[in-house]
């Protein structure tokens, strides 16, 4: 997948279409009666409608079939996902973890989400306020499947084995040193090419942003140039023995069937996409003469709070 | 009911007094050593002291009895009320509820408390931060009864029958296609005239208010002179065989006994009331030229939560 | 003019029409293509459009003729009112006034208008930004001519003699221990009864304001209900000899000419009104065991700058 | 002009390079010690640098010669260009201006600079506070000349005959029913093609925005993906007559002679931008019932003051 | 104890230095590859790294050995110490405790922490949100142990018998009529000298402040300079036995061991530190013509909830 | 004066009191009816008295005589003193100034106030908002006067020559490569030990503060600890030929005599003080890796404007 194009920039206001279909994107207005190529036009919100700018999230996307022509949800297992703190006692000790065992793919087939294992976390997602670290943990990719969480954000971390993400607004190749963000309600689906590890951040109620810098000044830490978004691809998949809609709702996972593949989006525009980032693109700043500065220094993601200056959850650079 | 009197304005610092207790309302301070008639002062507040201008609420009532003067609150059945959330499993399937079926009044008689059913809601009362979505069906007024809700406020949509609402601060006749609220710490009665349903939006720790307007300028969608509050109103009436004080407290109900009628305010200032609102008025904004706007432009009211732009709960023209 | 009736409440969202045209004003919409008795709907905008709900000011005036009827203004000798502080060397001394003399109007005929001096001031009315103070000593009431400050607001604070205010949304009598003010950009006219004289605060760019009260509370200093605002009064007056307008644009007077009373209003709506205060009503608070507060604790109306917590203008109680 | 090329985005974080120069632009930092093709790195700051990331506004230009290699600058004649509002006497008639006279070719030659009036404006470029607004009439293109606004930013509005504008990040046609934005310290060059006329908001201190749309939601008015931004484009070439650069300083014009053409960027990137705007797309919103709203709902662009809801400039649709 | 000395102010930036070591704060630096004495320097973190000024909390502390040197922390009985108010049912009476009965110390030994019983609570602190109310009743020092609340702060109000609360910044004494705050994780042994009682607020997620006075001014209520705090004192004590720490974690008590006194800080500086003050200093404001102020006039401390002007938990002067 | 002592830290709330009068700060409460020593007890306001906590300035002096003890002010010569920027040309030319020669003590005693020259500025003091630089160049100490600044704070950084400062706050010695900070109001002496020069850095209606250090975290560039203010100094010295005190005001000089030091503050205590800083101490950050930072990594101390993020002016160590 070496060809994989990127658009760059953090939050910007994209536009891109598959150039298997050229004006597929609706030009001056979002939702024409009828679109290019009798596509369908559906806004994914990110945020409420009445945010302000710097907040608002939207994206347009046109697709092929509704993403709603889905066979109802029902509730399957959720493995070793949980959003239920009380069931552990607390232990104020510091803790770390050692590796995740990958299971071996020649012993049993586990792909990215029947690999998830939730570390630890506090809040809930019902009541938008809250974190969780998962960890995946898988040797196989999702055939016919893809996953949405309605619940929060995810910062995906690999540690081991890259992956090929393929969602509704394109495909991104995330290898170890890099990191993405897929957001609330985008569905996506992951490949495998081996025996894979990471971790995963997720938020709920915040999205992440970039740090505001302060007498840093204008560039440093994370520079919004170096985030990367992927380009408009799509597919016209009938799947006849049905495709699998995996949904994270309030912590449980449910899943629908319908018999098409949901990456179907021609052209897409909007300021609410996933993206990718590597870390040895991070301007590290610190201290030239003595001492050193507190860790913040290496923010690269942070979930903002409701406190100034508290974030929900900060990824800083490893 | 059709001589009842209103007067506009939301949020307004009003003032009335019963006009058969003339100069009952005292001038130039709020807490007289004596007052006019011998009334009690009491302050209800609707927010913290502290809180700014701007969402600072409190009135002063002026009473015949203190409303202290009742005996102990014993818990009381709950029947379909609830706060507790984890009793219900998630499901991502989008819902809609067909009408609830309004007992006959030859059947059973119920009234406005007995008939509320909770349909859903997030979050709770005790943490002052969430919402829930109860529903009323009745078929017969309450009697020596009235119900007050220490929770949070009660935005009441009738969906059929009109619904006289007796309260501390007078009276309003509320029909179909009108609207009415009941904030917090506020005691009311509700007399029916027939079957009658309706729902009730009840929010935690926030307020109902007008949303700001933006680039629409000074006027537009819910205009702030067409709220009516009511003008006050009392009965001095003796219950030998007992008064009943409802109180919703924290999810649950309790009640208590009192030997006269709450509503003994004979005169009132202040600028926490209820109030109501007839959905005619509302003046509609829309593109008017291509695509169509977001849902928000139907906001009447709605209540903040701490991130900008984001609501609690909102409530749209239908 | 011991009948004159008023409304109270500090920013109310008020409706008045003047009783002698019941129906005046117009339900449910702001500016219908027909108005009751054929009057013309005028907004007077005290704000920005796009202000938030607390700092978004207007009003909706119904009046028999349009404002905009006059004969174009021409400049008129500005007296000794200026905005020029240029002109004056700075004094780091502590300045006192002694009260300025009064004419005798055996002597000479002097009204409201002609009889303003500028005191002090800083800033300007161009940049919307500044202050100033003027005295007022006049002996004869205004004939036939009106004044309008299209640079800010006044208010009024008289010293000897009661005025009478006649404004386009009623009348007002101000009397000594009484203030009032006039937004930017309403006409009034003014009555007096002898050797009158008072000082007069200006403020540009802002209005006036009760203070938030911090740790005070929900009351206490100048409480809103004080406040009066004049109901709806007009007069369907022909002046034959012409009625003159009096505007004080960027610190200069122009006058024009229109042949008909300006005071035309029958009916209206709003919260941009003028209003007076009793500061008897003031409900002083200080300390009450040792030492003594800040003169601060006497704030009655304060006009804020851009800074938190300092104002461009407070007007403390004597 | 047609083949002229934009990418879209209102405040992206846009990057661009000539496709002359492949890898013109570095990656991955801003400012190596040697730059591709030997270009010299300069950062162009829109903001002061500790700005909040949502004010926080600059680019990176890649150049052939560094900007600063010019002469001194010398004052110029600055024709019917002032920013001393104090010799003109204030006139509160409504004032309305007829089209200004475009000068015939055939009689004198007037470009973009020379044809620049002011109109009339508020506040001064030093304080970093007020606006300005001018016409321009020309009927001859700028050779070897270039203007430079340092005190604030130039919203233009063609009225008759398109203008090709060359900037230092490249080439926008502007036509009438279309608007540009020329920020503060961007070099630029105005084609024209016949006689030429338009008008010129000026704001200084601030830059302008697209509004927030409170109810409105995440669509409506001028939608940012409309908004178009030029693509890099250099020349390389010598003027052995002398390059003039034209800037306008605290209200006054002064030259200055280079050997060089200064539209010698090969490669750019950042949020600090020239841009346009057809009003075409303009998503109208309005009253559907009865009534109209405010102005403000035509608003495009804005400049914000420092309090909350007034802005400093607002350019309406007209 | 009458010798033990304090330094004054709110909320200062600190510094002090137990004189038997003199030099062994280091001076333009924080930490310094070699302390003076050896000693390790440790960061206590009040506030997360990126809050503003006005919320940044932080001290160093230089000891002899580090705090993290004990062996593992194990869970132990949390006696009447409780977060989980759902066991609790609510109960909408007014409701007033007797006082605790304090046991006898010839009957059984009881120290601060064995004595502690929660009374009531909301929220929890895991979600950093929420307050807890506990009584102490004790009759015997902590001996060779010290507590650490790692779950917010406390406000500790003596009613009988006075205290002597050595902490790793030095030593309070607090008898009734004063209070103290010992701020989230900070390390503190309690010393009784009879039979002592008490109560404590507890809150997450924000700490104590001095209320803004707005109009009241710059004087008034709680003065910050009568806060005072505790000198730097320590000792370099071996404990054979074994010390014992006892730590509140997510409303739990845990308890390790150390070989060592962790009151072993040498000198510290910084911003984060316990305090005492006396209620004696409290300048009392209130209404001194009619009607008397609200409770909030009395505020001591208050902790902010994230609504403008609503605590989480406010102190008022008894 | 090597033995001067500091009290350390940024905006505490200090106390200091003279050690030759042991007792003079008044305990508990700030306005004695009867002060110590028979002192007179000032407060000097920094802010206005309705400041939020974070930027409200006061000190309370107590002094052996009251500062208004003087003779009026008459104006005096400003020799190069000036805030009348209209005077001077715009130049958009890059400039810097050679140093300013200091004038020879042999030939002309130059002291503090008579070596003042204005270098250049923006604003003016009377409307609060604005800056100016000064540069001083004296050979001789102030003898029998102070200088006192109505218009704004004082950032002084010496050249050449220390300067011993006497303020009523106590004694400070400033030395090239540290800077001091008197503020608005404080009186002040300046003695010098030959040739003298520096700059000043003035700031009206704004006080320098530390900037907020986002992602830097809780410690970095000038650390809070390391500013010094002096300890409480007096003088009871009765001068019968004259003490002068020069008023800066308006940006003009006035003077006025007295007949006793200025500097008889026997006790202090507040929050509004002068201060130095050794530019030694600021705690260096910037790139580490590739690139650098912007410039505002360098920044001492800034003094906001009403945009956030822009200073009004911003002292960066150089």
């Amino acid at each position: 997948m070496a060809g994989l194009k990127y658009m760059s920039g953090f939050g910007n206001e994209f536009a891109s279409e598959d150039p298997r279909c050229p004006g597929s994107l609706p030009e001056g207005q979002n939702n024409p009666q009828v679109c290019p190529y009798g596509l369908y036009a559906e806004q994914l919100s990110g945020s409420a409608f009445t945010c302000p700018r710097s907040t608002n999230k939207r994206s347009w996307l046109y697709r092929i079939l509704p993403s709603v022509r889905h066979k109802p949800f029902t509730p399957m297992s959720c493995g070793d996902l949980t959003e239920n703190w009380n069931d552990v006692e607390p232990d104020p000790n510091q803790l770390r973890w050692k590796p995740f065992n990958i299971p071996k793919s020649s012993e049993i087939k586990v792909d990215f989400i029947s690999g998830l294992h939730t570390v630890c976390g506090a809040g809930d997602s019902k009541s938008r306020n809250g974190i969780t670290i998962h960890m995946y943990t898988c040797n196989t990719s999702m055939t016919d499947k893809c996953f949405q969480n309605a619940d929060g954000d995810f910062l995906i971390v690999p540690q081991q084995g890259e992956i090929l993400i393929t969602t509704e607004f394109g495909k991104m190749m995330v290898e170890p040193n890099e990191i993405c963000v897929i957001q609330q309600g985008m569905r996506f689906s992951v490949d495998v090419f081996g025996e894979t590890r990471g971790y995963i951040l997720e938020v709920f109620g915040a999205h992440f942003e970039l740090p505001d810098l302060g007498p840093i000044g204008a560039n440093g830490l994370a520079n919004p140039r170096d985030f990367q978004t992927p380009v408009a691809w799509y597919e016209d998949r009938t799947v006849a023995t049905g495709y699998t809609v995996v949904n994270k709702y309030q912590g449980k996972l449910f899943s629908c069937q319908q018999d098409f593949s949901p990456f179907n989006v021609v052209a897409w525009h909007g300021n609410y996409t996933p993206y990718k980032y590597n870390l040895e693109n991070f301007m590290v700043i610190n201290c030239v003469a003595f001492d050193h500065a507190d860790p913040s220094i290496f923010t690269v993601l942070t979930a903002k709070s409701t406190r100034p200056g508290r974030s929900a959850l900060t990824f800083l650079k490893p």
